[in-house]
């Protein structure tokens, strides 16, 4: 966190300045704005956390419900999205009061007695140590406050507008504020009432029903059937011993539980497999009881018996493998023609089971994914072009989401006798771990990821996939610190320089790159506002091969010591060493002659180069930065 | 964080439900109260976040000023107090926004050219490990923000009294609320206004210059002549290399800097030593301007400059070394006919320099260990002979701290050529790192700490010090934890069996302490109010030697699982497995034949005892215990 550098903050830190259209902003929710997201769940809302700290921009976001979620839904929470959450501030208090998942148990029919139940296997959650955050469980209603505390804390203020419901939109071709949005009051005293209003795009972040997506003409494709689960957020006594460890429990007739212990030491949610749905069901399957979901389970878990003394919330959660075509606005036949003035994401681009905890996790990912690109977007740094970028780079992780869904599902549906192998489930979870800890997506090249020509200069930082944190110690103050959480969510690029073998003040090609960096107008910083932050736009770091003692930050090039604030006071937070015994170099792979990678505002790496060049730093920003483009 | 037990909790577990006073608690400070608090400083802040978790305890805070702390005052948080804000829940949070401390370095003058300063040496901050938290700096105003928000979300949402002045007080034989006092309105409309209220004890928590010391008669001794230092809190620009780094600053003519690095990155504090102030200085050193404070700095750090843009805060901070005598209002005469009503905490008792960065600490530390036992004995738990124990306790502390600052300070002082070696300075602050941590204090057998006679059993947890954390498995949940984390600052005793080397279920001398513990009319825990939680005062928790996966939850005995909740839910998180390739067991020399270690509501050990020493255990709390005394 860097504060008091504008002068003395004394409360929390976290409530930022207000700026731009924080100042002033209007309770009401005004007729025009910039952006408009519909719905306040995990993907609305992340994208209006992230939106919100770009004050220049006008982002509102509405939601039908009268208030906040108070309970139910979603719970389970990949280390990716906690390691999204550090990016966002609140990392630590959430996993303070959250369940962590340290083993999953696999309990299966004892094979001398099938009625009975027996623990199968255990298997570590992260073996590998694929992030170093953990999973947790917690209930989504907790993750939505989180970015409300964000959103509320940021430069604009950001708070959601509750109480309206959207009907449709229409892109016009009309004036500045071009996409035009029916609502209707949803609460209040003048519920019922239209209203139309209009934006310069809209998110649709309104959950697997999504009107937004029926307004831009998609549709779901998938399974013409859903699966459905009775689930139940329940206190009970127990003498079932693994209550508390998160397990895939299978019955011998092949009734099924994946119990999943929750946040404050007691309450655990069970999802009861209630089977295929067959399309002319008629709603019928929503009718189970919590009695009837209570007595399934109590059968399943035999010898063990569950004796619910309360139930928090239940709900009979149905839905099918299924994903829109595009994920914006633009139509095959448009493509290339015009760029997309509406996107949706969340649920209402995909749903699929929930057995591998996923819908929240996803969908918060393409929140985060659209959000920068239209700061960056309405800000005028980039050109619209960016836009294209969302639906191509969402839909392939929405499809290999569901893919993975369906072999899980389908492996948790079989019957304990139709595998070969009794651990076969066991081993596809520990096998395929990376997947649901949300670090299997890969971006492809595009105008904002690189073609990977230099990847043997950093092998530990794939080209497309998120930057994965390791430790530099940070000079100025001697801290051995995670590199990657220092990256706040505040819309930048970043552009890590990893240095050549020479010490900082010698002639280096990393001296040489510094100088370009800060004086050529080729530079991407040269893009940057006049008068503003020298790292205004691009957040740029050097990690020099030496421990922190052999740097002598006075002889560090300036690019990296930027001037920021009113009192153009200078930032030595960017200046790292390596940590002995855990030199970053080793442990990502990375080049001894140096290697710059860039990394997106939402964490992917964007490039890999070397450090002499710097053409091709040049190009790959040219024609994301206007101001670097030829004028039109 | 155990929540969810009493029902569904929607929004922050970290507000608790309201109880007791805490509902309908009055805005306007009442006529009556249990325990009035002066002063809402770190002392009385702490004390005042501890008893708001005894919600049938009347407790109010009342501050001259007219709202929070803003700016200013002491802003060193050693180890020993981040882990004591671990066990009020907000650790992770300010350890975020704070600065951390890993390296001192000692500047001293070049032997070659003495006017200018070299950096001498590099001191790690904790090179052996004393804690597993960190040292930080944060300004004095958070600290306060965190405890008075645990004190607002408390079950008696207990919110401090602005704008009253406390004047004097009288402790009278009257009534059940026996201390008459004396206040002032300070702020607002009835401004000067005079009000009597009355309490049954008043904690004066009201700073150096404490009326509430002078009402019950102590003074304060110590040299006669202060030590004055020019502090300022300041954004600069500045080419000294290390000034994101804690230094200690030796010129060569004696002038010296002691500078902090504060959070958010650009900040800093520069202690700048004025010297002894002599007695007839009438005040004259409090008028040293800003500027002769930045010209002295500038002086001292040549060759560097250090160019101030912006003063957040600066002071003559004067102050000397002084105890009292006592802590409370029991003349020595009296000592053994009366228990006492008022008692004084933090800087009312004690002053020293900051230059050990001890004040704010040492203060709340104060607070921690006469608010439980005020809870204690209002609560009708323990004997009023539970509140002398206070006075013995910190005095000897204060005592020890004083001294130590003598020393350390002296040095500090010294001419650079008066010094036999070059790195002295350094060589002590790194031989007595335990000290400034807060991690000294080792308490003397008294009522609530037995003698020791066992220590061999547990070597790791020497009597009378703090219970250090080490690593232990949840069973429950398979989750590796600190155990010591697991202990919240809600007054309860804890008591810690460690298990022989047998395994749960099996006949051992572990299960026949479990079996007594929970039925015999002897344990402690029989004294418990009836129909509560089974562990409404005693956290009992096992340590098994096993590892986790050996471990039947089912087969562990009753007391380690208790009941609690209107649900009477089975409470699974207190038995423990040991870490492989981390065993507490080795890590803290515990006794593979088992030991009991019984810690108080203020971490410190209390007592280490074999597991068949029932008697002994017994005979330990009995005094403690009104229902286990003898009825008079
Ligand atoms: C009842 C329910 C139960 C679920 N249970 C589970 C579960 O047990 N496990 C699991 O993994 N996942 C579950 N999910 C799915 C999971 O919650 C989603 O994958 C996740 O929330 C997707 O996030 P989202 O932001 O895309 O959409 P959502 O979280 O669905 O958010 C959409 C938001 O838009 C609002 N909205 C909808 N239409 C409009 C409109 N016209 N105007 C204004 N606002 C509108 C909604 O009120 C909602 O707040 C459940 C979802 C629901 C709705
Ligand atoms: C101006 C100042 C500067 C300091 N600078 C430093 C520093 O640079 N470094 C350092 O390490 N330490 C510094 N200290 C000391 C450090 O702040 C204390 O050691 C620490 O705060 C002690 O905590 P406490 O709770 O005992 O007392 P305090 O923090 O002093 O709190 C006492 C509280 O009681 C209130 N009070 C006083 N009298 C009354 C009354 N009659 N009625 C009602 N309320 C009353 C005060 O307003 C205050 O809020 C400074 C203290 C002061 C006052």
């Amino acid at each position: 966190m860097q504060f008091h550098h504008h002068g003395y903050v004394s409360g929390d830190p976290r409530v930022k300045p207000a700026a731009g259209v924080g100042i002033n902003r209007p309770q009401e929710l005004p007729d025009e704005m910039d952006v408009l997201i519909v719905g306040s769940g995990p993907a609305g809302m992340l994208a209006a956390a992230q939106l919100a700290q770009f004050p220049d921009i006008n982002t509102r976001i509405i939601e039908r419900r009268p208030g906040r979620l108070e309970i139910g839904q979603a719970d389970g929470i990949q280390a990716r999205s906690v390691e999204t959450f550090q990016a966002f501030g609140f990392a630590e208090q959430i996993t303070a009061e959250a369940y962590w998942i340290t083993e999953m148990n696999f309990w299966r029919p004892d094979t001398e007695d099938p009625k009975k139940i027996v623990r199968g296997g255990r298997a570590k959650d992260d073996e590998t140590g694929i992030s170093e955050f953990k999973h947790l469980i917690v209930n989504q209603a907790r993750v939505l406050d989180y970015f409300a505390d964000v959103a509320a804390k940021s430069p604009s203020r950001l708070v959601p507008d509750f109480g309206w419901d959207f009907q449709t939109l229409e892109v016009t071709d009309e004036g500045e504020y071009p996409v035009k949005v029916t609502l209707v009051r949803s609460a209040g005293p003048d519920e019922g009432a239209e209203r139309i209003v209009r934006a310069k795009y809209v998110i649709g972040s309104d959950g697997a029903r999504s009107k937004v997506r029926q307004s831009i003409g998609c549709s779901m494709r998938g399974d013409q059937a859903n699966h459905a689960w009775g689930v139940m957020d329940v206190l009970a006594k127990t003498d079932f011993p693994d209550i508390r460890t998160k397990c895939a429990i299978q019955s011998h007739d092949g009734g099924s539980i994946l119990l999943i212990p929750r946040e404050g030491g007691h309450l655990f949610r069970m999802y009861v497999d209630l089977g295929v749905v067959p399309e002319d069901d008629h709603g019928n399957v929503r009718k189970t009881s919590i009695d009837e979901i209570i007595a399934r389970a109590n059968a399943i878990m035999s010898p063990y018996t569950v004796d619910v003394r309360s139930v928090a919330w239940h709900s009979v959660y149905e839905v099918g493998h299924r994903l829109t075509d595009r994920f914006d606005d633009v139509l095959p036949e448009e493509l290339g023609t015009r760029t997309p003035r509406v996107f949706i994401t969340g649920d209402a681009c995909h749903t699929h089971s929930a057995k591998a905890g996923q819908g929240m996790n996803v969908s918060m990912q393409d929140g985060f994914n659209i959000a920068w690109k239209l700061g960056h977007v309405l800000e005028g740094r980039s050109p619209e072009s960016l836009l294209s970028t969302y639906s191509a780079e969402r839909q392939v992780v929405a499809k290999n989401l569901i893919d993975f869904d369906k072999t899980w599902s389908t492996m948790m549906a079989k019957k304990p006798e139709e595998f070969e192998d009794p651990s076969e489930l066991e081993d596809f979870y520990v096998r395929t771990a990376e997947f649901p800890a949300g670090f299997m997506t890969e971006y492809t090249p595009s105008l904002i990821v690189g073609e990977a020509k230099h990847q043997s200069l950093a092998t530990g930082y794939p080209v497309g996939k998120r930057f994965k944190s390791a430790r530099a110690t940070r000079v100025c103050d001697t801290n051995p610190l995670h590199l990657g959480h220092q990256a706040e969510a505040d819309g930048r690029w970043r552009i890590y320089v990893f240095a050549d073998a020479a010490a900082p003040g010698a002639d280096s090609p990393t001296a040489e790159l510094a100088q370009w960096l800060s004086t050529s107008p080729d530079s991407p910083l040269a893009a940057q506002p006049q008068g503003g932050d020298d790292d205004a736009w691009f957040d740029v770091k050097v990690v020099y091969q030496q421990p922190h003692e052999d740097i002598d930050i006075n002889a560090v090039p300036a690019v990296f010591k930027p001037e920021v604030g009113p009192f153009k006071l200078t930032d030595l937070q960017k200046v790292y060493g390596t940590v002995p015994g855990d030199d970053i170099f080793d442990v990502r792979g990375l080049s001894r002659d140096g290697v710059i990678v860039v990394v997106r505002p939402d964490q992917y790496v964007a490039n890999v180069l070397p450090l002499t060049a710097k053409d091709e730093l040049a190009a790959f920003f040219g024609p994301l930065l206007h101001a670097r483009q030829p004028q039109h």
